[in-house]
């Protein structure tokens, strides 16, 4: 089984609760990654929804999450002839680690019909050109999950040198080569560095408040290009949006989220 | 009382619920608009979780709201020392109208500190050389709670010509000129015409599927400028991303929205 299956495998523990186990090494110094934990949620309300695809779902993020048993619970609110909307949380012992708000549907049923698209994906060179990390970030473990690979203009990051403009932009795919689906984009819209730690003096944790996914159609194989970026860093707060890109140049997902400056 | 105020006023019925009644003429042919009824909601939410402010919410929409009584139900799921995030329903009748998930804090609190903004606001003419509409819109009540003009490059749109381009954008204050405040902004975030009206072949009820709206700063007194606009019409849905800038040259709100193409 591939780690993002085992990841999100959940066993049905009543009508609308179900158990799972986070594994190691989906951390980011012991805090497991937001986006993993929504993948975990949106699995579970999937599931009760009887949907394949989460269409857009959102969650605001209650307390770190850990490696370890995890319990979601979920209650169908509608379900209609096209979608069904879910709520549910995330709970780990006794807190909701996160609280979460999605509308599931299915996609290939929604494929083709009126298209107006002006936004473009992000201008990448090859795959073959871009970088990986190449210095070791243990306390980033979560990063071994992934293929990330950037644009040779960002990836000054993963030496500590920062470019002045809060983007990134690289392409991305499981590490173990599992296949991209609609689930594995709600992970993916969490799973670079925070586009802020380009700026002088952002350093350190920047916890996420609240992040919504937009799932627009089911990615075609190959690793996505992926964009995010910062436009508005004021008040102790700042968003983050990001684009993500199928091989046949389709758009599948858009992501934004609201999330904490460091203190300091 | 303002037309807004009467709007969100809410009379506690228990611990957490509280009940409110939509009057007449927020409706666009018969359905209250989006916004109103996320104020609503955000209303009930922000008065059970003590916090002056909301930061994040999010609404899945699941039946039209109707003018008449309206109940709020509310449950918060943490209250911690700078934010507060609680769960809610919207409910007419024995019918949910909305769910919404939403995070609560004090905005005064958070001013200042590390900034790094790189959008502008929109590039608009004087209020006075923007547009209102001087033609009829009767199954359009809702447009007459506010004062919405156009940049003349999108207000053809008021006669019915399509300027090709997915964008609107404008200043927009009450009709009654009540103060705009961080509640008023939740309103205001699905208050334009849809931006996605400007594209040829789209025509008729654009129903929301999703609204989420981040306020991020209390607005300074006077209209707003406000601009949308729509990149991935697609697969029978689209985006719409929003814009919100006060007086003193400041991003008050953020919105984005998933909506559906009219069928046809």
């Amino acid at each position: 089984m591939t780690e993002f299956d085992t990841l999100t495998r959940l066993e049905a523990i009543g009508d609308e609760a179900m158990a799972g186990n986070i594994p190691p090494r989906w951390d980011i110094g012991g805090n497991v990654n937001g986006g993993a934990l929504l993948a975990v949620a949106t699995e579970g309300l999937r599931r009760i929804t009887g949907r394949p695809d989460p269409i857009s779902v959102t969650a605001h993020y209650l307390a770190p999450g850990r490696e370890g048993p995890v319990e979601v619970r979920g209650e169908v609110v509608k379900a209609g002839r096209q979608f069904a909307t879910a709520t549910g949380a995330l709970r780990q012992g006794e807190r909701d680690v996160l609280r979460v708000l999605g509308t599931f549907g299915d996609l290939s049923q929604m494929a083709g019909g009126y298209r107006h698209v002006s936004g473009q994906p992000p201008l990448l060179p090859p795959i073959e050109e871009c970088v990986a990390r190449d210095v070791a970030a243990p306390e980033v473990p979560f990063q071994e999950k992934l293929r990330l690979v950037l644009d040779p203009a960002c990836a000054g990051f993963f030496h500590g040198a920062k470019s002045g403009t809060a983007e990134m932009q690289g392409w991305i795919s499981f590490a173990d080569d599992r296949p991209l689906d609609t689930l594995a984009l709600v992970l993916i819209a969490d799973a670079l560095p925070p586009a802020v730690f380009h700026l002088d003096g952002v350093v350190g944790w920047v916890p996420t408040l609240e992040l919504t996914v937009h799932v627009r159609a089911v990615p075609a194989p190959g690793p996505l290009r992926v964009r995010i970026s910062s436009r508005f860093v004021h008040d102790g707060m700042f968003e983050e949006d990001g684009e993500y890109w199928d091989e046949s140049g389709e758009l599948v997902a858009q992501s934004r989220q609201l999330a904490l400056l460091p203190r300091g």
